[in-house]
């Protein structure tokens, strides 16, 4: 078979191919048992491209996590500097809130002029961070050409490459950027809103030349499948608001993303596809269709979507909302918004708060699509809420923290009060003191 | 025609009853352009009872709100005093509020012991009130007759009557609440957690007798119609965790309430269904199927439902979800939650909270249903942030004031910054303007 002799080609495989040979590996065990799930059906799933694990070989004291078909749905948190705000302490506190928070994986946005800082900040968080760690190595490699004009592959594939021996388990490449496109963004209200897809659309009008990531992106694979490094194929062209949503630059990205991910598993190199953005409820669900479709089941990690521009200040509510319709229709990835989206750089509280907002979307579907443990957790609240037992109720709410300082408040620091058989919702009025009292 | 007749009957009558006369009110102009909508089409859904016009006839300075087919998803915001936080200074505070966030209608829930304190704060709410006003006469009667199974009918109408003289346009009334379904409550999880429910089934086991709600709904309904009240058929029985959703408690008391609001219609009184509650994702498409077939299409008021028990502290953000799946599924009216709900009495900056979000949740659904003017809205905020004009985007923003406060603290009161062509997210690597600049 195929996978064979590209086995004895390679110095390490990936899950991928190891899957693909029937072979299972202990991050299988580890995500299988986590997700209560059989370790065979995982590993089918993983042979076909529908899921993925991400692990960097050289990620030490990581916890696998799977993505895809069957899994409860993750939640990455986006932190790190930008040029205006650039504070390295403050950044890894932002790691260690967002972990407390349980992002499920975490990616290092980091951009500034100093690329030694870029380099200074990813070693510390991925030191730390024991789920997945993201990273967009474009991001370093314009700082490193000294703007997105100058970008070289090759300056490109140094910066992929320290990225992936640092132990990055995913990273967002925007390959499917392509010229034929640029006519396309013109047409838009927004024109380009990713950060990665307007460095390519400058160099490709600068240099009249086809995305160097599209032309080259078997040299990029060589990489990534040499450490196990996720492609998360990044949608450059994302909408920028609903007016751009589903339009033809969309979608004729997500055909090069389709043909891209074939790519990726042809060499055995774990794909999955990053998502709109911007979309309007009643076309999330032809999005996700389409995705499915296009890419043959390869995991979906949307951004948001936002169902409406106007929720400036909400826009990690918003995409709540709008995560929470994706993953009723079949994404597998979400990755939070912030209070301060289309505002500013958030805050370290803010950043928490994001996190359990997209875990609270995250699990309103597990539930609905039947995860055990998870109705399992709500069940177990009902019954604690039905006794009026607050310590109980403490261990199975989504968000301990927030939950304790309310009740804090509440009580006002009484202690009588803490203990006392009610709330100040209804006070003696208490619907289920009425019923029990019969 | 039979309603000729009713006509000649009553001294007042009902924009319901207009509406079959192929009367176009004052009322209904008034809604028609506020939704942008051509008239006769609006009183031709009031005549089949799938729109009702909030408008108590003694509710003066009203403007006057539609809520069902074809219309924008209105939110209500509840406030009032509770036995054990009770502060008319701090509840009015709290009305102000809700109308500055834009609430479309506001219901009064105090329940104290004092029962003329909650006279005078109800009829200060009123007076101070231009949206519609609402109320549950059952918590009044219940503090009258001192204690619920002390309830009367008598001293139920008699609150009944006061508030429908007050001006309150819409009361819930809890008449679905039948014995039969004493025994199916008691299969359940969290048994009841409507106080209006645990009133009326503690009353029925007491006395051994029928919900006198329901043998004498027609009595309710000769006060409802003399002041066009409309009724809201509060879901006594609506589940309290996601383990009781739409279990036989719940479709037993539905069937009912589609049986009480055929009589509402026949009588030509305003009707609107109130529904659950607690509802997982994969079941709220089917809930407001339910209701809108068992109850001939009258508009649905949902309460939140919340899709998931565990999220306490974030129940604003949860019930914003499941609101946005039962408004593109065909709920018409959002009753807010705010971060305490399951906690305690939530405070002024709650409540405000609670109705931006509910609101981004209908405003999520009127975009993806096509409202014209939601759309336009959210084009020109997609105009101003690609111009990085932060003044223009403070026109279209849902909620200004906290766009506004975040905007304060990013700039940290540096007026350069205020001016800057810049946010901190991005700095001098926006997306924009990298695209711009070519």
């Amino acid at each position: 078979m195929q996978c064979i002799i590209k086995l004895k080609e390679w110095s390490k495989v990936t899950q991928f191919l190891k899957a693909k040979n029937n072979e299972i590996t202990k991050e299988m065990r580890y995500v299988a048992k986590n997700e209560n799930i059989d370790v065979n059906k995982l590993k089918e799933n993983i042979a076909k491209g529908y899921v993925v694990i991400l692990a960097n070989k050289n990620h030490k004291n990581l916890k696998p996590v799977g993505i895809g078909k069957d899994l409860i749905i993750k939640v990455n948190a986006n932190i790190g500097a930008s040029p205006d705000k650039s504070d390295l302490e403050k950044e890894l506190e932002k790691l260690n809130v967002v972990l407390e928070a349980k992002a499920d994986t975490i990616m290092d946005l980091t951009i500034v002029d100093d690329y030694e800082y870029i380099d200074e900040i990813r070693r510390k968080m991925i030191e730390r961070c024991d789920v997945p760690f993201g990273t967009v190595p474009i991001y370093q490699a314009v700082v490193e050409s000294k703007g997105p004009g100058n970008l070289t592959l090759e300056n490109y594939l140094k910066v992929f490459e320290k990225h992936a021996k640092d132990g990055v388990d995913f990273t967002t490449v925007h390959a499917g950027v392509t010229r034929n496109s640029i006519p396309l963004v013109n047409k838009r209200l927004m024109a380009v809103v990713s950060r990665g897809g307007s460095f390519l659309l400058h160099w490709m009008k600068k240099h009249n030349k086809e995305n160097f990531l599209y032309k080259h992106f078997d040299e990029i694979l060589d990489i990534a499948r040499e450490y196990d490094v996720t492609i998360s194929l990044g949608d450059g062209l994302r909408p920028g608001c609903i007016a751009d949503s589903t339009d033809e630059a969309q979608i004729y990205e997500l055909q090069k993303l389709g043909e891209l991910a074939e790519k990726c598993k042809e060499r055995d190199v774990q794909v999955m596809i990053e998502g709109p953005g911007h979309i309007p409820l009643d076309q999330i669900k032809m999005n996700i269709k389409l995705e499915k479709h296009i890419c043959k089941g390869s995991p979906f990690y949307v951004l948001g979507p936002l169902p409406i521009d106007t929720a400036a200040g909400y826009d990690h509510v918003a995409g709540a909302i709008g995560g929470a319709f994706a993953g009723m229709y079949g994404a597998d990835f979400l990755c939070y918004l912030t209070s301060k989206e289309h505002i500013g750089l958030p805050n370290i509280e803010e950043v928490r708060e994001g996190v359990v907002i997209a875990k609270i979307a995250a699990h309103s579907v597990d539930v609905a699509r039947g995860n055990e443990k998870a109705i399992e957790q709500n069940h177990k609240m009902a019954k604690a809420r039905k006794k009026r037992d607050w310590n109980k109720m403490a261990k199975h709410v989504i968000d301990l923290k927030r939950f304790k300082d309310l009740r804090r408040k509440e009580c006002d620091g009484d202690p009588a009060l803490e203990k006392a058989d009610k709330c100040s919702m209804c006070g003696e009025y208490c619907a289920f003191k009425i019923y029990q009292k019969d």
